[in-house]
């Protein structure tokens, strides 16, 4: 690209994606040059730099297998993951917020009848939960479906236990008419997050804990 | 992480890297974060946006080997590699301005001798490259190394073909005591850049020719 300096080239760059048929991928690769771009300048971005995140994204890819998505990780640390759930999930005022939705969540859960055993042998401390789902006007919400996965005192969730042939920690429950349940299970751990690839390095150089 | 919302999601991402003991880090981090987030809200990114993103960007990584660079070819793409260049590399007006140093220079090309033969064998139209090297007042640099490399006329350069045991259509020259200087070689194509992975994917979409 010639005669462009650190001011002009992102126009330039925006000139030459200008017969975009998608419309809509035309708003999003104008405002992602455009916010990469004044991130550089704004940093003053090193050469050097610049190659280090190369390097980085690169691991970051090729740390990815079917069982582990290290990009997924990463933009749950930068706040991404959970911006655009806030984005896509707006609630009125005085309703739960709506959350990631975790790597760990499996269709078809085993039907759990309310008072039930979710943990069904998962080792943990017993424990007996229950609540009542209400509205926001605190109506009840009756016969809802409420989907429960957790980790065990390990901090394991049953599909990263190779030997498990059932389900553990994980059911699908049904509240009663007046929005009530209650059901047993085990106390839950936090789980760790892989710390051993990129974003891991990531989360050591900027001070974080897992 | 809890109780945040599409506005408030930000700050609190920069709190949790609070304790970054790296001060450039933290610059680099906290800008980043606030452009990425800043995009997101901009056009208003969908859950099934965000996860084709990442697939891009698995993807991207998993394309790169030890001969293949995509995520430079996405930095290039996207203008970032030109920009990085230009504010590393700032001219006086009237200057040659700089640009990317490209994917196929090698150390320590074979010397050649002013008006030698760059081109080694390396097929196509005979040519002959003249000039001068001079400074922002008109005035001669004399003995300035000139660095040739080049593709040959099907597109490829030398350390593309494995079949190759010596350099083609690359050398180091010296420039005379008045900054003159000429050589032979063959008329150079343009050199495509890689368009089977998800880089080429993205300029098709794009609507841009590679």
């Amino acid at each position: 690209m010639k005669n462009v300096d650190q001011n002009t080239i992102t126009q330039a760059v925006l000139e030459r994606m200008g017969q975009m048929p998608d419309a809509r991928l035309k708003t999003i690769m104008t405002s992602l040059v455009q916010h990469l771009h004044d991130f550089a300048r704004d940093v003053a971005l090193s050469e050097k730099e610049l190659m280090q995140a190369i390097q980085f994204l690169t691991r970051t890819g090729q740390t990815c297998d079917d069982k582990r998505q290290e990009f997924i990780l990463l933009s749950d640390v930068l706040g991404l993951s959970m911006l655009t759930v806030a984005m896509n999930n707006q609630k009125p005022a005085g309703c739960t917020e709506a959350t990631v939705f975790g790597p760990f969540f499996v269709e078809d859960a085993p039907k759990v009848a309310l008072g039930g055993d979710v943990a069904q042998g998962a080792p943990g401390k017993p424990c007996t939960v229950s609540g009542r789902i209400v509205g926001t006007q605190g109506q009840s919400v009756g016969h809802a479906q409420i989907e429960v996965w957790q980790a065990d005192e390990e901090g394991f969730y049953d599909v990263q236990r190779p030997d498990l042939s059932a389900s553990q920690a994980r059911g699908s429950l049904q509240g009663d008419g007046d929005g009530r349940f209650h059901f047993k299970t085990i106390v839950a751990q936090a789980y760790p997050i892989p710390t051993d690839g990129p974003v891991g390095d990531l989360l050591r150089a900027t001070g974080r804990h897992p």
